[in-house]
């Protein structure tokens, strides 16, 4: 699809961390790069929790792939989505036409894994994209407005409760989020009901939050979680969701806990195109999905397909797979640029190896949990830390220039400017005309 | 529905300029206020344009009801909708219970309008809420997506083309915004096509764009427009709207043009509380179904209720109605609750009287005009008039900041960073899964 050279064709299927970084490395490199994203955006998923609880505007951490590729001249962008890959003529079918490569990079990701309970997301949906975003912020915001009205009309006691699925770095994040928002941002927004009473539960089915992590850091996250006020659920499985309720088993009893609105941040799986990949060139997928991939991140038998970021099982380095987040995807992305590079050189590459910089989660406003492996900091210390990172790790200028402003000032105010309930209620409740 | 005392209720519908300064000028006087709208944000309409071009989010020009108000003890947000008046028992039936009144303030605003064409909404959207704005944002955006891809395997040589519908004030705001996103923005953005060749054709069917405006000015407007870029078609009717056509008419020959996205801007008419509360009362109507109302501001043998804002057809100071602008709106809901205090005081209330400080619109980058009665400005100063003016006029201080910094940024870059593609496909296109 790209114009007719003698170059090497490219191809990037994903305009994530891994698919971007490959293309900007590739921006010097004599070769006609195509990346493909059925988004027109790149999507800074470490802040989405934010635009889930008003803090920030989609506009606000995302970035166009066209603006962002704009200088890059051997770099095409196609908004379209991959139905199908033929390996054997090296050609991907999009939507609207087709695609040929030399070097495929693969990295479309992951999506929400709800284990085959096809009823749950609508009763717990994820936080993946933007849209998902607005659904977890508008069922928040409009929980406490549909409370707000019964208690004027029925005398009611029950407890105000939201439940976060997933004692992961996502889960941590959005339940601590949530927590600042409804008991402190919101605690003086109603008349009846105070949302600063607001039950906050986080289920976590293992014996510790943010597993991946140390364990001390695990306890200072839990210890900073229930300090900003989140009931913190380990041990604990999640055996059924209904409309407002989740069904908790911890081996011995189960129970019932009805609840205002509920998320699931408790399971990925990889993107459709790993089990494609698989079917078309017989490449091996782990139970996620992902596709297993070699030593130099190619497919074993297709030096010229490559499997990037989260859509990829790198078991090479540690034994088990590299976590799915964002310093590995970019980290493989620079590799397979290199790769390419190396490749048109004529030179050898060795294989990829992942520098772990340190991994950061948040909880509130001030407070953090960071692990450097030689280094294991918490707190507030942690949290200036991860304050900067996210920022300057922001693609585009104008979007790290309005987040530190949004930020700075949310830090001042305790407000939450973007708490607007947009987009069409999905649970079906009658809109009508405009007032 | 406020907490029983034995103070008078307020009872106001609506959270635009009209209801929402009516509730922040009640807020110091001894009545029970409550503030019913179906979404939960004042929304500032006059930027909604730069929402609709990339240029700002949602979040920036949208302030949530409760924090606005947050502070006023004595008022109560309602979320909901209105769908009955009973004058006779005073009180007013929502989805969710009712609400008794002492005074009613209806400030419910107007709707788009197409003349009973009930297909043109689909082909050609308005710009009147968040929803729209991010719709014509998508079908912007989407339409040049869809033309790279299509140059790719076809031979082409339309013209690419824009229509926006209606010269009033958000007609020459919106296409002059369009132009510069088009040919300035994405210039470089694209590979096989360039944005930068799109007509933009801005279709009025009066002799002159802004009629409401001095005529000096409606040509300063046209100039400036015909200067970024779009071609302005004066006298020129809409007689049929499809999937990407216009058919025009001057009276005397008709004209087909094909285009890949199209505005409507054209019409609007009088929420349906005017028709509801015509049934109940009897209230008189005007031809765009706006309440004709007393010098107070109240309807004729009901002095308890008032309509004001855009709802509102008040004649009496200018023989035509007062025009639909934010500045008519906030000075009605101020005389609204100065009327209501002085009832409480048994004052008398000297008639509404409209006090016009000017007329503002914009085009582009670096031209507004202004009509200040005595003053008529236009170019750069008019320009940088209009931004502080708006600025300024932003409810929530850190949306004034957030505004003032995108604004700088985008000015010297020329950059819109809030290009982004969200929300469902209304035209039908698959979605597939996650790339």
């Amino acid at each position: 699809m790209a114009t007719v050279t003698d170059r090497s064709r490219v191809l990037i299927v994903g305009g994530g961390f891994g698919g971007l970084y490959t293309a900007k490395s590739l921006r010097r490199i004599p070769v006609d790069v195509t990346i493909i994203d059925r988004r027109n955006f790149h999507l800074f998923q470490p802040l989405l929790y934010q635009v889930a609880t008003g803090g920030l505007s989609p506009g606000d951490i995302a970035s166009p792939l066209r603006g962002v590729l704009k200088a890059c001249k051997n770099i095409h962008v196609i908004n379209d989505e991959v139905v199908d890959i033929d390996p054997t003529n090296q050609c991907v079918q999009l939507n609207h036409g087709k695609c040929n490569y030399d070097t495929l990079v693969l990295a479309s990701g992951v999506e929400n894994h709800y284990f085959g309970n096809e009823e749950w997301p609508a009763y717990a949906p994820s936080l993946k994209t933007v849209e998902d975003a607005l659904e977890i912020r508008r069922r928040i915001l409009q929980y406490f407005e549909t409370e707000e009205k019964r208690y004027v009309t029925e005398v009611r006691t029950h407890t105000l409760r939201i439940v976060v699925v997933g004692g992961g770095a996502t889960g941590v994040e959005l339940s601590g989020a949530i927590a600042e928002l409804t008991h402190e941002t919101m605690k003086k927004d109603f008349r009846h009901i105070n949302p600063a009473n607001t039950e906050i539960v986080l289920i976590e089915a293992s014996d510790r939050l943010i597993p991946s992590y140390p364990s001390s850091l695990s306890l200072k996250a839990r210890q900073s979680l229930e300090k900003l006020g989140v009931t913190t659920r380990l041990n604990t499985k999640v055996l059924d969701i209904g409309k407002n309720t989740v069904v908790l088993g911890n081996g011995r009893e189960t129970e019932r806990l009805s609840a205002g609105a509920i998320f699931w941040t408790a399971g990925i799986k990889a993107s459709f195109l790993g089990a494609l990949l698989s079917t078309r060139t017989g490449a091996a997928l782990d139970d996620l999905g992902r596709v297993i991939v070699e030593k130099d991140l190619t497919l074993a038998g297709h030096p010229e397909i490559m499997v990037i970021g989260d859509l990829a099982n790198f078991s090479h380095q540690a034994g088990a797979p590299l976590p799915g987040v964002a310093p590995v995807a970019i980290q493989q992305g620079k590799y397979a640029a290199k790769l390419i590079r190396n490749r048109i050189l004529g030179r050898k590459t060795l294989p990829f190896r992942y520098r772990n910089k340190g991994n950061l989660a948040v909880i509130g406003r001030n407070a953090a949990v960071a692990d450097f492996g030689y280094l294991k900091i918490s707190g507030y210390v942690a949290w200036i830390l991860w304050v900067f990172v996210h920022i300057w790790s922001l693609i585009g200028f104008d979007n790290k220039l309005s987040v530190l402003m949004q930020w700075a000032w949310d830090y001042l105010t305790r407000k939450r400017g973007a708490r607007l309930i947009v987009g069409d209620d999905k649970r079906g409740d009658p809109k009508g005309p405009l007032l």
